[in-house]
């Protein structure tokens, strides 16, 4: 009988335990460190793999990472001829939706502001502006970015997007490119990163970035904490050229005691928490890739390992 | 030529005078206290009626209360023949939406003690509870609780309202009256409040009330400072009766500097920032109203005097 390896969150475990007994009880479930007999193990689920990965599971089919992105995964440590699948989990698209709108209504509505009146004391209120006079642009434009952008589409902002390849969207303005990523940028009231981490996009949330923004521009990342130059963030609030942060990743997590963000004033910090993986909503979309995987089919989410998502 | 002497706001007396002048050229307009003769003044637009309204204004024929509710009017002081007509502005509609999904996505994604978290360098995530299993009750089911209910749909929260009378709502589970209100309260949540202030819903959001809340439900209050007795709504929450609560209206505004709100950990506070009148958006209705009085025509968002709403 063909094994499923799981080498992620040890508190989950037991819910995708029962969740493969019940629904594919031709696949044995072993958890890591007890990996048996190495031959029987045909796919591991994962958040990080092992290092000697080839040797240490030389049957290995698949490699299912069990998050929506694999920045996490030395892609380069791991055989080019093995197969990296996302794990496209519809309950983590729908919290990311939750967290996005929650995102952009604090920073269209002064939240932030009136965090920090609340702090002082002080009863005073500004002017509130309409949603289509606020200009919305996600960066990203995959899935996740899709359905966000349909999540903040009743609410009447003026929405537009931006990625490495063009996209077309119904009521998004779509840019593409390196080319194109100033004129985008020049549009964006609210900025909101979901992009995937790789080597492109590494720090892209910066200096420069943060000029091509109108004045007063705020920023969410939802991407990963590698997005953006942190000091560079500071920086640009203190100098008032953006007027607010939503961040729910940062470079090194858990953040350090003393890190700056946990005391300005115009950041709103969460422990990466916008989106986690559900067993229940993730598994159907697991076993699909795993049948599809048997049927000799395409598996949905496969990563390209030339664009490293 | 008929007037309409407008007594609210001074700050955005200027911007309704250029819609008037622009679009209703035929309509005098004239700004409180400069009245000018009392016999052309056909029409009030207030926030506050003046005390001797009969005297001052004998042929006044309508008074539009230049806001949604009409609770800061005396309304037995007010010529039982004279009509009385809340604003229906689309704008504050939109304004109640957004403020209210901003609550309601708070209080779902626990973003009280992640704020207080972040207060305190604590960095740790907490379970995350899908939105098909958390119940949203709205108190309140008129136009602008029925719009609220339209926002929150999209993000699958069970959802539920109530009000005095009957009503039918499309995937809203409908309570009415006194005797269904402990059933409508025993599953919510999160409760929101929008009722109209009357002298049946003075200080509804009381021990008793709380009492019949889930244990940890949270509380928004979008109605009036008036609906709350705040006293008791920190016992609920000291206690654990209550989790959270997101308020944007007190008995007493501005708040007073040592009002216990400012410094509660589990409350978010905001200076009534829910909806403002815009003049641009609230002043079509308006016209409408006076050309459709004009005709003879029913006018809308006429109140009850008998119902105070």
């Amino acid at each position: 009988m063909p094994a499923l390896l799981y080498k992620a969150d040890p508190a989950r475990a037991e819910r995708w335990r029962v969740l493969f007994a019940e629904h594919a009880p031709d696949i044995e479930w072993r958890v890591w460190p007890d990996i048996g007999d190495p031959a029987d193990i045909h796919y591991l689920g994962a958040w990080l793999a092992p290092d000697d990965l080839q040797e240490l599971l030389p049957n290995l089919k698949v490699l299912f990472a069990l998050s929506a992105g694999v920045d996490q995964l030395d892609l380069s440590r791991i055989p080019k001829s093995l197969p990296v699948v996302r794990l496209l989990d519809p309950g983590i698209s729908h919290a990311m939706c939750e967290y996005a709108t929650f995102a952009v209504l604090s920073l269209h509505r002064e939240m932030l502001r009136y965090r920090q009146q609340q702090v002082e004391g002080v009863w005073k209120a500004h002017p509130l502006i309409p949603a289509n006079q606020r200009r919305v642009g996600v960066m990203g434009l995959g899935l996740q970015a899709q359905h966000i952008l349909s999540s903040l589409k009743p609410f009447g902002f003026e929405l537009s997007g931006w990625a490495r390849s063009e996209h077309r969207i119904d009521a998004v303005q779509c840019y593409a490119g390196e080319e194109q990523l100033d004129a985008f940028l020049g549009q964006c009231d609210i900025l909101l990163c979901v992009l995937p981490l790789t080597g492109q996009t590494e720090g892209i949330l910066n200096r420069r970035l943060f000029e091509q923004l109108p004045k007063g521009a705020a920023l969410i990342n939802m991407g990963r904490g590698g997005h953006l130059v942190e000091a560079e963030l500071i920086e640009a609030l203190d100098s008032g050229q953006l007027s607010a942060a939503v961040l729910d990743v940062l470079q090194q997590e858990p953040a350090a005691a003393d890190h700056p963000f946990w005391t300005h004033p115009k950041i709103l910090l969460t422990p990466h928490v916008a989106a986690m993986t559900q067993p229940e909503s993730a598994f159907p979309g697991l076993l699909d890739n795993i049948r599809r995987f048997e049927r000799g089919e395409a598996m949905q989410g496969q990563v390209d390992r030339g664009q490293g998502y």
